[in-house]
C-alpha cells in the first residue's frame, strides 16, 4: 500500500459501488463481498485490494495474486484463481484508474495565499486559490478559481490560467493562456521566445517572437519541459494532451487534443500535429511538417516528412514501422553473413 | 498582429525609412506610400503590413498576399502581385528581422531593485539594472550596467555579468564570466561542476572541477539548458552563439563565435567547435573532438570523429551527408527487394 | 591553476605524503623533493604541480610536460622526461583525483539558516545545516546533520534527507527519501508523479502515482535531471550512482549501485538496472526491461530488450557492440559500392 505519510486514502468502497462506477460485470456470486480498501499491482496486491490484468505478458501473475478483486478482460478470465472476485471489462486498466482516483483523490488543497508570495496589484486572483511561498504573479495576470501556484514559480504579465489548474514549484510561465484543470510540473518553462534569428558570419539578428502559447483544458506538461511561444502565430496545445518531462516544443507548433508526447521528444518549429497522436520517447520531428490524427511514432524516431492520419512509423529517418523492422532485420542479416 | 497586451509596437515607419535602414531597392514608383505599421508572415499580413518571401516553397503565397509591402529576392519578383510594394534584396528575411526589431523593440525595462531581492553587500551592481523579485546576487558578484536579473534567479559568488545582459526567471549561474548583451532563458543552469569522477566497484571519487564558464557577448542560452564549468581548463562559448533549449554543454567544451546549437543537442567534455558551425536538434558529439568552422551537423547525428572546416555530416555514427543519404537509400532499397 | 577567487586551495603536500596517501611507488631518488602545491592537466601543469597520464593517446604530451610530478602507469614510464618525479601506479587518474580532492576540498559551508528561508514548524532540521535564501522546507521534512539546501529550492512534505547531502539552487524534491553524502545539482526535479494515465479519444484518466523515490548514499543527480516517483512500487537509485544533466528517470525504475548515467539518457518506466552499469549519452531504454550488472551501453543506443550481466551494446535498436560495428561497416561498404 501507499505510504500514508505521503498519500491519503479515502474510505473503502463496496464491490457494488465499484461495479456501479465502472460498469464492469461481476463474475462471481456471493451474499456479501469484502470492501475494497486499496488498489495495487497484481504482484503485490493483498487482502482487501483491487487490482487489474490486461496484458498477456502478466498472465502468469494472475494465478498467484493475493488480491481480493481484479478487473480482467474476457480472454484472461480462465486463468484467474477461484477465490478472486473477478470484474469483467474490456478496459481493465481504465477501470482500475477510475477506482484508484477515488481511493486516492488528488492532494487536497487548502486555499491560502502565503504572505511571501508577491502578487501584482493589477493581477486578478479568483476564489479558492492557493499561492505558495515565494510565488510571483505579474501585472494583469488572471488566475482562475481553485488554482494552485507552487513555490517560487513565476507567472508573467497578462498570463491567464483557467480554473483548477495546478502549477508545480519553480515553474516559469509568460506570454501564455492556459486552460482549466491543467497540471504543470516543476521546472517547466512556458512562453519564452522561440529560437528565431537570422545569422551569418557577421553575427545574429533576432527575429522578434510575437506569438503566445495557448493551452487547452486538462493538459499536463512534464517537469523541466520547455514550450516556446510563437513567432507570429501562436504555439498551441490541445485539450487532454499529456506531455512528459524534458520535452521541447518549438515555436508555432500546434498539437491536437489527447496527444501523448513521451519524455525527451523534440518538436521543431511550425509543425502541426493532429489529435490522439502518440510520440514515443526521444523522437525528433523536423519543422514545418503536418502530422495527422492517430499517428504513432516509435521511440527515437527522426520524422522528416509529413504523415497522414493513422501512420505508424519508426527509424531515423522515419519510415512505416513494418519497413523499419524489415530494415533492421536486413541489416542484421547482411552483417551476420559477412565474416570480419 | 501581435497581441498588444503582450507586445508593444513602435510608431509606423515610412517606406523611405525602411529602404534607408535595410538598403533594399524599392521596385515600385508612386508619389506616396502608405506607412508600415506592422510586420507579419506572408499568409496573414494585411493592409499596412510588411512581410518577406525568400523560400521558393512559399512562392504560391505571394500571389495572394494582402501585405502592403514585401522584401523579396530577385528570382521571385515576377510572382508578386502588382499592388504590393516590393523591396528587392538578397536577404529578405534579414531585412525583415531588422525592421521587426524596430517595430517591436525588446521589452523595455524600468531599472529597479525589488525589495525582496537579496544582494550581497560585497556585490557590485552597476547603474540602470533591474533585479526582480526573489533574485539572489552572491558575494563579490559584478553586474554590469543595464542588466536584468529575473525573479528567483541565483547569481553565485564572484560571477561577472557584462552590460545589458538579461537573465530570465529561475536561472542559476555560478563560476561564470558572462559577457555583454547576452540573454539567458528561464531555468538555464550555468557553472555547476562537470561530470567528472573516477569510479569502479568500490564506488566513485570525484574529480574536482576547477575551471570556469566563460561566455562572450551577444550569446543566448535556451531554457533549461545546462552548461557545466570546466574541469581545469574553462568551458568557453564564443560571442554571437545561439543555444536553444535543453542543450547539454559538457565541461571544457569550447564553442566558437556565431554558432547555432539547436534544442536537445549534447556536446560531451573537451570537444572544441569552430566558428559559424550549426548543430541541428538532438545531435550528440562525443568528447575530445575537434570540430571545424562552418560545419553543419544534421539533426540526430552522432558525431564520433573530428571534422574539418566546412564538413556537412549526418547519421549516427555521422558520415558526410551525401554518404548518409546514400546509406539511407541503399537500406531502403535492399529491404524492399527482400520478401518477408 | 584554478582561479583563487572561485576555488580555495589547501596547503602544499610533500611527495612523501602523496605517496603515503595514494600508495603509488616513487620512481626517483633524491634527498629532497619540492612540495606539491597544485594539480593540473599534463599540458598546462607547471613547476610545483602534480599531474597524471594514463591514456596512450596523450603519450606525446609527457615528453614536454613542465609538471614537477606525475602519476604514471608502467607502460608509459619510459616516455617521461628525467626531471619529472614519477609516481608509478595502476590507477594514475584515481590517484590524481585523490590528491586533487585534498588540495581542493569541496566548498566549505558555514552552517546557517537564512532568514528568508521558510521552514515548516513540523520540519526537523539537524545540526550544522545551511539553508540558503528563499529555500522552503515543508511539513514533517527531516534534514540530516550537515546538509546544505540551496537558494530557492523546495523540499516537500515528509521528504527525508540524510547527512551531509547538498542540494543546489532551484531544485524541487517531493515524495522522496534521499540518503547521505548526496549532491543534487541545480534545477533537478525529483519525486513528481510519473507519466501514468489511461487515454483514448474520450481523453485521459490519470493513474495515481503512489510510490516514492528512494535514493541511496553518495549519489549525484545532474542539473535539470528529472526523477519521477513510482506508480505503486518506488523509483530506486542505488548508492554511489552518478547521474549527469538532463537525464529522465521514469517511474518504478530501479538503478543499482555505482552506475554511471550520462547526459540526456532516458530510462522508461519499470526498467531495472544492475550495479556498475554505464549508459552513455542520449541513450534510451524502453520500459519493463531487466538490465544486468556491469553492462555498457554506447551513446545514442536504443535498448529494447533485456541485457545480461556484462553486455556491451550499441545502436538503435541496440545489439552487441561488435555486431553494431559490423553493421556500420557493412552499410558503409554497400553504399560505397553503389553508384548514385
Amino acid at each position: 500500500m501507499a505510504d500514508p505519510r505521503f498519500f491519503s486514502r479515502s474510505a473503502p468502497l463496496s464491490i457494488e459501488a465499484v461495479v456501479a462506477i465502472t460498469g464492469a460485470t461481476l463474475m462471481s456470486e456471493a451474499e456479501t463481498y469484502p470492501p475494497i480498501k486499496d488498489v495495487g499491482p497484481i504482484e503485490t496486491a493483498g487482502l482487501g485490494d483491487l487490482t487489474f490484468v490486461e496484458n498477456k505478458k502478466y498472465v502468469n501473475l494472475i494465478a498467484n495474486t493475493q488480491a481480493s478483486a481484479c478487473f480482467i478482460s474476457s480472454d484472461l478470465v480462465d486463468r484467474a484463481p477461484q477465490d478472486v472476485i473477478l470484474l469483467l471489462t474490456d478496459r481493465p486498466r481504465r477501470c482500475f484508474a477510475t477506482i484508484a482516483n477515488i481511493l486516492y483523490p488528488r492532494e487536497k488543497m487548502l486555499p491560502t495565499i502565503h504572505q511571501t508570495a508577491i502578487i501584482s496589484e493589477t493581477a486578478v486572483i479568483a476564489d479558492e486559490c492557493r499561492i505558495d511561498i515565494g510565488a510571483v504573479i505579474g501585472p494583469f495576470a488572471k488566475i482562475g478559481k481553485g488554482c494552485w501556484i507552487g513555490s517560487n514559480s513565476i507567472i508573467g504579465e497578462n498570463v491567464e490560467i483557467g480554473r483548477n489548474t495546478r502549477i508545480g514549484a519553480n515553474v516559469s510561465i509568460s506570454h501564455t493562456q492556459l486552460g482549466a484543470d491543467c497540471v504543470i510540473y516543476p521546472g517547466a518553462r512556458i512562453g519564452q521566445p522561440g529560437f528565431g534569428f537570422e545569422i551569418d558570419a557577421s553575427g545574429p539578428i533576432d527575429m522578434p517572437q510575437l506569438g503566445l502559447v495557448k493551452i487547452g483544458n486538462n493538459v499536463e506538461i512534464g517537469a523541466n519541459t520547455t514550450v516556446d511561444r510563437g513567432a507570429g502565430p501562436d504555439t498551441i496545445i490541445g485539450s487532454g494532451t499529456r506531455i512528459d518531462n524534458l520535452v521541447q516544443i518549438g515555436h508555432n507548433v500546434q498539437l491536437g487534443v489527447n496527444c501523448v508526447i513521451v519524455a525527451q521528444v523534440g518538436i521543431a518549429g511550425s509543425t502541426t500535429i493532429g489529435n490522439n497522436t502518440v510520440i514515443a520517447g526521444q523522437s525528433g520531428l523536423a519543422g514545418h511538417l503536418n502530422i495527422g490524427n492517430n499517428v504513432q511514432i516509435a521511440a527515437q524516431s527522426g520524422v522528416v516528412k509529413s504523415l497522414i492520419d493513422g501512420s505508424v512509423v519508426g527509424g531515423s529517418p522515419a519510415v512505416p514501422i513494418r519497413q523499419f523492422r524489415k530494415q533492421v532485420a536486413v541489416i542484421k542479416s547482411i552483417s551476420r553473413s559477412i565474416k570480419k
